[in-house]
């Protein structure tokens, strides 16, 4: 049994150019879910803003993924984490009057009409303050997360999560599970056939009902896009039934 | 300040008749993070298969979501938990040849296509094991959430938010963290002629760079869909650097 993951090389929007900022976290297992998330999501680069070294409760949770905490940079102010980059994009849970806010999906779509080399910075706050105005005034975008009620807002590292797949889902490649190969549509149409026969040997169907039996077969069987598999399975289970 | 909430009454999906199905979860954490993910996104049936009891940790990550755990019911199969739904996703990690799996995206565009009333459950398993050939064989549809690498899955409370932050996003009424209104087109273009004759006072424009100067006006300031509030701030701005 494989995982659902994405073939290598077909990254479509270049992950390694972006970076996942987070601001004065307080809770070491944010930072190990962060990394978590990014892992699934096929992103590298991590910035801590604010801390002196990373409290090692947050590899407990980075199952899979202590690279990206071994390789996090730390920084004391986060203009110095963002003065690479080209786009910032600063996450808010609040409506401020004086910013445009763009809806999650908005803010994904608008990253891509950006070049493809692109540094882009994604800045998250602390958890109980989320990040201040002045610090999303150095951003080029601020973004929220639609909710469905007022409290409690997402947590910090499920804002991650669905920044990061936002953009993941925007921009994956060819996703290695998928469905098996169908028989040509000339062998599932012959299939149908087989299936009608048979039915009609075992007297299932009549005159009155051959139109609508056809249908039904038609359409219960027609739309599966049968593998060699389920052909052989159906065709045994109906000489199995009709006996 | 304003969180950025659905407006009530809005919910195009029934989110209602929706319930998240927890199968022998081993961590109360991702109780508790469930929780947090439902009343995120709006749902608000949870049922848990297996276990006698909910651990009081789970209520620790289920801030402001207690009222989801208290009303959660417990079941002891899998079957009885799913006995009242018209419609069962079950959720892999894990591609197995003998189920159609359809990705996040098109579970969740599926399940848009039956009856607005079709009861709904979406089925998550054990934090290491996953649903079982079996439970997943009981499901009318599996699905996986697509991941850039083989190595970790998603966490469970993370399975859950990408899933239902997938309904939600298909079938979220009305947020209302709005941009602000822009004044009508004219009066922006008003602005706009303003600006150019402030600039033109103070010889910025001449014969040789009218057409650029304009231009560039228009480009910077003109897709702005200024407010009333930009243009007051604009122009006071201009006013001031003009002294």
């Amino acid at each position: 049994m494989k995982r659902p993951y994405e073939k290598e090389g077909t990254d479509r929007l270049n992950r390694k150019r972006f970076c996942v900022i987070l601001v004065n976290p307080e809770n070491p297992e944010n930072i190990g879910q962060t990394a978590r998330a990014m892992k699934n999501t096929g992103f590298e680069e991590l910035r801590l803003v604010g801390l002196e070294s990373i409290d090692p409760e947050a590899t407990r949770t980075a199952i899979h993924c202590r690279s990206i905490l071994d390789r996090a940079r730390l920084y004391s102010t986060l203009a110095e984490a963002t003065e690479d980059r080209h786009l910032v994009l600063a996450s808010t849970a609040r409506f401020r009057k004086t910013f445009t806010l763009l809806p999650l999906a908005g803010a994904a779509d608008a990253v891509l009409s950006y070049p493809r080399n692109a540094r882009v910075g994604l800045v998250f706050g602390n958890e109980r303050t989320g990040l201040s105005s002045r610090e999303l005034g150095a951003a080029n975008f601020v973004f929220y997360i639609p909710q469905a009620t007022t409290q409690p807002s997402y947590n910090l590292a499920s804002a991650v999560l669905l920044t990061l797949f936002a953009l993941f889902s925007r921009s994956a490649g060819e996703i290695v599970a998928r469905e098996p190969m169908p028989i040509p549509r000339k062998e599932q149409e012959d299939c149908l056939r087989l299936i009608l026969r048979k039915l009609e040997r075992k007297d299932f169907i009549h005159a009155t009902n051959r139109t609508h039996v056809t249908e039904m077969v038609q359409d219960l069987f027609g739309r599966m896009a049968l593998t060699e598999r389920d052909r052989r399975f159906l065709l045994a289970l109906l000489d199995r039934a009709a006996d």
